[in-house]
């Protein structure tokens, strides 16, 4: 277990002594979920460092308004989500389950910011990586927009994924997408008709799968 | 000078002794520009925390692509980009130019990360400066997507202003907007020709300047 978290960015760096004084100080608290499980609380306070040290996660974020939902999976190990732990509003943006059985472990905010934050190196992993995600959210607010629809429409995915490879499950009406991309309904269908024959993505009723996004070459 | 410093959210909640000692083991260095000057190197490497003390700078960001440019203007006191001064790729993503007179300090990373971050309310007013901006980046990404093609021209600047009031100038081309945003060219034109009846902006040659961009009412 000890060796999972070691592979974390956020742990890179720390001497094996510095670790184990870790470990020595804080009370770190495994838990267990099946496949299925909701394993944090939706729209709850993020008051806790969680890290996902084997098994997969869905990640399910919705979009103000309801008006879409964006499905990714997150494998192990990986820490989840820890640019809401701090700031104004610290709340999950996503939904987590369990989507194999998956194991846990997390560290409660005060043990964070009066032990670990202590350690140099630890709070320097910890603002890389903050300020890693806000660079590339805001990042991707200045990207070129493109011209063309069909890149466009990838764009739109891949802009609410954390991670641009693998399964994406996108739940939005033709309708909708249509709408909000400003791409004509008659466009729209022939660009997923196409997806679709190329094997990019499985067209179902109210959603869209892709199966593995990356391997739409546009 | 130091009661400036101390408006800023970066030293909300150090007590008096703590600044006062931060003071005597810090190298603060003091810099003054004249209206017009650089005051950060373009696309340098980020290693200062640079404090705006007194005047206004403007901040112009160019997209992906240069097809189009966004400037702001921010007054004193404020931080100059704080989200970017750790992670994989510590560059400015603005440029900075002096607007009237300005006077800044700056404190450089090494001192940063080893002085100041060991004050415990230091390194958390970082880390929540860091996260809002994270969490203000990704809301954006989630925002709905408006229908109306006024609401997604404002949006589209909103997005990538970081305040949401007082002057904004975008250089851009109508045709290039058209198409980035796929509002059709004379609907666009219909719109900018409203704006600017209402005084809501004012239309140039490859430019829209917005005098007070929070009076936009749609």
């Amino acid at each position: 277990m000890y060796d999972t978290l070691l592979q974390l960015p956020l742990f890179q760096g720390l001497s094996q002594a510095d670790f184990v004084g870790i470990l020595g100080k804080v009370k770190l608290h495994f838990t267990k979920f099946e496949a299925g499980k909701l394993i944090l609380p939706v729209a709850g306070e993020h008051d806790h460092l969680t890290f996902l040290l084997r098994g997969e996660v869905s990640v399910q974020t919705a979009a103000a308004g309801k008006r879409y939902t964006l499905t990714e999976y997150l494998p192990a190990p990986a820490l989840l989500e820890p640019h809401t732990l701090f700031g104004m509003h610290p709340v999950y943006d996503s939904n987590y389950k369990a989507h194999t059985l998956v194991h846990l472990v997390d560290i409660d905010k005060p043990t964070l910011t009066n032990e670990l934050l202590g350690y140099d190196i630890f709070r320097l992993n910890l603002l890389n990586l903050i300020s890693n995600r806000a660079q590339v959210y805001a990042s991707r607010l200045w990207e070129e927009m493109p011209d063309d629809p069909q890149k466009a429409l990838l764009q739109f995915v891949l802009h609410r994924c954390d991670h641009p490879r693998g399964a994406k499950l996108l739940r939005i009406y033709q309708s909708d997408l249509s709408t909000m991309l400003r791409i004509p309904r008659l466009t729209l269908s022939a660009i997923i008709h196409r997806w679709q024959e190329n094997g990019w993505i499985e067209n179902r009723r109210g959603s869209i799968y892709f199966p593995n996004i990356e391997r739409i070459l546009l």
